[in-house]
Order: structure tokens, then C-alpha cells, then sequence
């Protein structure tokens, strides 16, 4: 076996190769449903838990859902460069920090990102080596059906949602992977597979950076 | 939703994608047996049966395992344009029907070439989109510990096989993906993820070709 092969597995056996992996979706599509999902299936895989000046819907956690604060606190971190990636989506800022998402990929971890399209187009340019799927609603009658069951949305955040969705879609185009979210488990396994299968990617054993 | 969006969804499942994949593998590191193993797990998969003028090995089967010819036989499919592609391998020749396997990937299907790294390059250059996997043995001590359980080489051919797996070798790094095969239920399932993950590839729904 020649010596660079043979380095190529001994490395790869020392330590796993980590991913960094950006999840969007339009709202009401299932991506935070399906990460989730994904997070018990496949080992070392861990979300990132992004900062967030909205206000909290009932049933989520500080601290698991997202990092709730303050509009002024979050502008305070943002001129700090504290973000991987921020933007805003419904009039409301999102962050991903930073350090602690390197430190996770390089200990050989799957960090999932579960972002908007602005935020991924961020990732996509600082990090190439990331894997970037979009969950696709089966159809825009189901997306609104689920946003409306859900029941969180005034009437004007459905509705700002609804259009958002409709430009969001474009994007489909500039991400790797496209999964259809109709049945939510085939949706998962999906996702699984791609993960599994980036990690036996040739150019990830050579290269083996973000 | 968009337009194009809507057609590509809808395209989409009218007709499942088809992919063509070649494996390969140093003799030994288990590639056949993988190959069995995943068309029995993912609908959808055929494997294609090459021509060859080697000597048939006790248990195979003509027509499953392989189209037995004699070598003048193979000649002349050779020079008729036959075959999608052909090698020369451990003195023996080998070939994959073209037509065959153009439609049954335009028909959907999962196309598995089970070929050597010679063949394997025609393919990539042939049809860009294909999906390539290299099967690696967990070491070559193990590679040769199988050749010699299997019993079904002479020890000149033996040596024949081993030397070219080191040269071999050097060839995964022009494949997409690499799979160990330390374990066979992890590697078979390693490749059936590569293969629903690039079912998903998004310039697989835009391109549609080969």
C-alpha cells in the first residue's frame, strides 16, 4: 500500500472527519423537525444553537431552541464579530457563533446549521468545503397548511412568511442537496445518508478542512 | 413557487433520477460482494453483467456473475464498438454492454459497473456525472489473507493480484468516494448512503444527463 494511502486511513481512523452542514428551508418546510430527527440517528452529530433577538414561542428553551437576548445585546456581539453568520428574516436578527462552531468541526464533529438562505450564502463563501442541503416543502398549499397549524403566526407574520417563502425557493439552485420533506422520515433518512456520504468523500480524507 | 422549481419537483417524480456508479477495488477488498449486498437494499439498483474471456471460477454462474466468451469472441464484440468500456485485467479481458446500461439509466435506474481501475477511467471520462467509489481493504495483510481463504488463484496469479492492488491503490484519490471495508454491514450501508445522497444532488435534478 503506498505510504500516502496508507497515511490517508490511519488518519482517517485517529480521528473521524468533521462536517460543517447548512440546512435551510423556506418556514413550515420541517428543517428545524428534521434536524432534530437527524441529531439521534447519526453519531457526532451536533446543532448549532444560534443567538437570537425574537421573541420566544411557547414551548421553546433558552438555551436549546436558541440563545434568547436582547436587540441591543445582539448588536453589541455583532460589532464584536462574535457571528460565523448573522442575518435578518422577519424583521428579526439570527447569529451562529463562531468559535465554538470551528472547535466542534475540528474535534470531528457534524455541526448542522439550520439557517436562512442569506445566512448559508455567508457559510457557503467563508467555508466551500461545506454541505449545503435545502428541504423542500411537497407543495405551497402544504407549506401554508402547516405555518397556519402551527398557530404561532399573527396574520401579518403568515403573511410575510408566505412571500418569503416564495423568494427563498429560487435559491434551491445553489445548494448540493434538495430533499422534498413529504413524508418526514424518509426526509430524515435523506439527510442522514447525505451526511454519512460526505464523510467518505475522497477530497474530505486529502484535504480535510472547513 | 417558482416555475422552475415547480418543473424540476415535478419532473422529479415522475421519474426517479438514474445514476451510474462504478466501483472499484484492489481483488479481494470484497467489491462484488458489496455490489450484491446494496441492490439487494436499494430498489432500483441493477448490476451490470460484463463479457469476459476468463475461465469460469467454481460457483459462478454464466450470465450472473459474468457472460463467459472466448477470446476470439471478445475480439469481435471489442472491434464492433460494443462495449461502454473494457480492460485488460490479470491477463483476461473484460467488457460492459454500452446500450444496455445507457437505458436503463435513462430509465431511472441505478447502474452499478463493478470494474477495475482502467475501466473505471473510460467511464469518468465518458460520462462526467457518474458517481465513482473506491472500496479499500481494511489493510494488506487482510487483502492477502482473503485472495488465499478464497482458493481460487494459482500462486503465480496470486502474485499477480497483489502487485496490482499496490498499484491500485495509488487510484483512490481519483474516485469521488472511498469506502473501507473493514466491516461488510458498514461498508454496504457506507455505499447505499452515497448512493440515495447523490439521488438528491440538486445539479442532478437541473442536468439530467449521464
Amino acid at each position: 500500500m503506498p505510504d500516502s494511502t496508507k497515511k490517508a486511513i490511519q488518519h482517517l481512523r485517529k480521528r473521524p472527519i468533521g462536517l460543517l452542514v447548512v440546512i435551510s428551508a423556506p418556514s413550515g418546510a420541517g428543517k428545524t423537525t428534521i434536524a432534530h430527527a437527524v441529531m439521534k440517528q447519526v453519531p457526532d452529530v451536533v446543532r448549532s444553537v444560534s443567538v437570537t433577538d425574537r421573541d420566544m414561542r411557547p414551548g421553546e428553551e433558552n438555551g436549546k431552541d436558541y440563545f434568547f437576548v436582547t436587540r441591543p445585546a445582539f448588536k453589541k456581539l455583532l460589532s464584536k464579530n462574535y457571528f460565523l453568520e448573522s442575518a435578518t428574516v422577519h424583521n428579526n436578527n439570527y447569529g451562529t457563533p463562531r468559535k465554538w462552531v470551528e472547535k466542534q468541526v475540528k474535534e470531528g464533529k457534524i455541526v448542522v446549521l439550520v439557517i436562512d438562505v442569506q445566512g448559508a450564502e455567508q457559510i457557503k463563501k467563508l467555508y466551500p468545503g461545506c454541505v449545503s442541503i435545502f428541504i423542500l416543502p411537497p407543495s405551497m398549499k402544504e407549506l401554508k397548511q402547516r405555518l397556519v397549524k402551527r398557530n404561532t403566526e399573527t396574520r401579518e407574520s403568515l403573511t410575510v412568511r408566505i412571500r418569503n417563502a416564495m423568494v427563498e425557493y429560487k435559491f434551491v439552485h445553489d445548494y448540493d442537496y434538495a430533499v422534498i420533506n413529504d413524508d418526514l422520515n424518509v426526509a430524515v433518512d435523506k439527510v442522514t445518508s447525505i451526511l454519512n456520504a460526505e464523510k467518505c468523500r475522497v477530497l474530505r480524507w486529502i484535504e480535510r478542512k472547513l
